[in-house]
């Protein structure tokens, strides 16, 4: 974060978006600022559980952030990620789209489940139990399914789906401390989100992780003249890209030709060295497999990247 | 592995085949038996370098498993993959379909390369340094590109892809000490195996990993009348499936369904109860997508599935 | 057409939409009613050639159709399709997603190729010989690449792309004289149109057709409460649905379960009639393979249907 | 046909083959032969309806045909496809990989359906009466689902799937009267051929055409020195080239370089001629998108071609 003089804005929503687009700004901050609101949940629950606004992924926002202007890329961190009740919900039968044709038919429709959420143990589970789930406890990993900014063009994209501009990518490494760039296609770049889970299995394949409102908080800065195709992240371990598209064959490409961009540019590295690399040590991790956009993240891991000169 | 009295045999290739299917056995072993042996690789060159049989991951065997029958499981582990030589080579541009497809006019053609192998020092790097890419040392993690059983209905399966029977499924995870299950489609099973890897990034982007000769030491046995419809396999901390088709979707559905179809007979969970665990906890890998049929690999943690009762 | 007062409007833009949402509308219309007007090309270029709005098939409307709701139906029929301008464009050289992936290198970047486009004669031809092509003279087929409703849920979809609302569908059964049915989602229905071609091949994979602005008279009328999930349109010959999704699997997945639909409720077939019929006789068209979003029409012979009891 | 001592074979079969491979052939026949012989329905039931051989396929052949190498294009025509029983059998539920996901759960097994084929009358319907289809007669145009080449490498592939040597098309345009050509990949091009359909609807989307055995009378020639890509064809109207992969955009990618190829060898068109032409001209049909291989068809109109100099 540059600057001197930061602020933290507290922020409280009153009205949401089921579209990702160029909606009227509830907030303007300025680079190096963060901001602390509240998310609520996919169908629109707060933290008393009471359902305030339509379903389908209702956004906080959008943030306008001075200086963004088409062509930078916006840097964003989750600083704070906590469910603020006590239970979620998920789906529990796995989508019809990831099974083989033939096994769908041995799906079937059920009622979604409620999960307690308990911050204090850091685990989650069934509140009715589940027979042979009865001793599962998993741990909360909170993450982010849906963010991103404004697109191009006048665009307004569902919260359903994603693209370049983000949107529900639903991918598990959206956390805590990650650092996120977002290529910024309309005047200061109109940052949206919502959609908090507890936690998701890789591809969110039930169609849900455990969805729940959270007590949010996120810093932005901002790279002036700095382009990018599509969203990028950062943590301990890996730089990524993600890539949105169907068939996950074409997230894949995006997310892979990102990457191939990002080394050329930063690491000064020509298509002949990137891919030699790439081709040796790259990894991927499926974002979702259920959205109408599927997501895939291809990553690059820093200890290998560190070996080079930059 | 069960039985006492456990055979190490030692068998040198004299001819390979670039089809999985029902040849002739090269030599029949017995469940809980040992086989040390050597690959060539994916070119046909051997420890010493030399080609000696044509190119197309040529294999090793077949291997036939005493009592092995259609619809039992035959379960394998790679003891020992050891590259016998000293370099290895790989494609080093990335492939044309993993690449945005107006990118792909910025892909050229380019020789192999060739890597240094230093088993002493656990490093790979290019014997020619790459200009950006000086310092580079990849750590030796080898693995198994191709190998698998004879497929039904006397099928003659091409070593560049794979399907139910296993083949080409180019997944890193396949190393040594992995315990991998292949379902049995005729009498003896008929393994074979070859295209060992010094290390590959996942999907095998540029076409090829580190490619290399092995020794290569591998141990059988057998489950009977246990019936499995993909390649499964299990290490330290995963269970997993491998599904295998294009697009990548489809190999994810038969991924799921495998772990679906696990979970239920092993674990005695039902579409609801598998549906609802995997929808949070699961885990992808790919595995390839280079070849005619891409890999990916769906994953339970053991952490998790080990808080349920058996 | 029903009703006996039907007005014929005339109506000139002055200003155009890159995206089909819900848009302040420019006229309101009765069922029954007509409308002639006009459409730039795909650049924004009018009648005289001359680009008065930024590219991206530019829409003229929306049209606010009285008493259409939610739910309902709208019924499109394009009376006239006239090229206003003796030249058209299209791009030349083939998409890289509809050749291999390895000999989209082959494909090079080239001017757009303006064609003569001689209404007289009904023919079509490069206005620049083109070695090889110099005899050719294509048969004028006028069509309407773009053209769709409002969509759900304050989305505005970007006219690069399709969807449930129509869209960008490319597919060049959507001449003069077919019937199209739209799925209805705001009130006034809210009906654009745009991006009129010459003639096209099927799937558009060059990416355009034979770009030009046209006088275009369309009428509308209304199915109250009839509900449809996706494009219909009825010509002499077929009935036929579009699906609108990549890959073209899905597209077809879409098209094949409308079918299955209208069949059902239209012919009063339950699914295993409507399947055994669709089985031996259906027929499909490829729409558009350039789009972000790709087409495909499932077709059923109305010389089969006549058969039946309706 | 070229030569001047053509033969008229007759072969009767007594082994019928369910892999497409390099097979002991059980004829020699020259450039310009034809052969009568007869071939058994997919499940293999000869012409009195008894099953004589196992199903899935089962292919007639394979047929050496004399003097043809790999790299030699065989020449192909069905000059005769008559049905010689008096029913046929479908599959009536439509495939769930055709369907939407979620509706594939509407879907059920059923049993087989018995049509009536009155080659008198040229109308198929099903025997027993399906409730809303009473008045059903569908034309007989008999076609050949499964037919090809032994593929390269010493692979025999199933007859339940296609490739660049055939296999299972399920292409309803490859009936009596049609020119084929078919790469060659070993001595002698050994043709198999097998399921007879007396019609079927584009796609095969129930998984059958209406199954038949037939009479069949078949002539080659041979193209020394020609090479092709993959399957091709020609009737009156049309050159067309076949495609074979999932998916079907990938179908279609093969369909389309192999068309521009057959441009650029045979009219010698240039890259952006050949590009020019067809992104206006250009027609496709879906073979089918049940088979483990999808196969598209591109189509060229002759009526366009003509005007070009050759």
């Amino acid at each position: 974060m540059k600057g001197t003089q930061v602020t933290r804005h507290e922020f409280q929503p009153t009205h949401y978006y089921t579209t990702i687009g160029s909606h009227p700004p509830v907030l303007r901050i300025a680079p190096g600022d963060s901001v602390a609101t509240t998310t609520v949940d996919a169908r629109g629950m707060d933290f008393t559980g009471e359902q305030i606004t339509p379903p389908g992924n209702p956004m906080t926002g959008p943030f306008f952030v001075e200086g963004a202007e088409p062509g930078d890329t916006l840097v964003l961190r989750f600083d704070r990620l906590a469910p603020n009740r006590a239970t979620g919900w998920s789906a529990s039968m796995l989508a019809a789209n990831v099974v083989d044709p033939d096994f769908a038919r041995e799906l079937r429709s059920v009622p979604l489940t409620t999960w307690s959420v308990d911050l204090q143990a850091g685990e989650a589970f069934p509140v009715e139990p589940i027979p042979g789930l009865e001793p599962l406890r998993l741990p909360i990993e909170t993450m982010v399914g849906c963010f991103g900014v404004a697109p191009a063009g006048g665009q307004a994209i569902s919260t359903a789906t994603s693209a370049e501009h983000g949107g529900n990518m639903d991918y598990r490494g959206f956390g805590e401390g990650v650092t996120i760039y977002l290529p910024v296609f309309v005047e200061g770049a109109l940052f949206h989100v919502g959609d908090g889970h507890a936690t998701q299995g890789d591809g969110e394949i039930a169609g849900t992780g455990i969805e729940i409102s959270f007590d949010i908080e996120f810093s932005v800065d901002l790279r002036k003249g700095e382009t990018i195709g599509w969203p990028r992240g950062e943590n301990d371990d890996y730089l990524f890209t993600a890539g949105n598209a169907r068939p996950l064959d074409q997230a894949l490409q995006h997310a892979t030709t990102e990457m191939l961009r990002w080394l050329g540019r930063d690491w000064g590295l020509d298509v002949l060295a990137a891919s030699t690399l790439m081709g040796q040590v790259v990894e991927y991790d499926v974002g979702n497999v259920f959205d109408p956009a599927y997501t895939m993240i291809c990553k690059m891991p820093k200890r290998v990247l560190n070996q080079l000169k930059r």
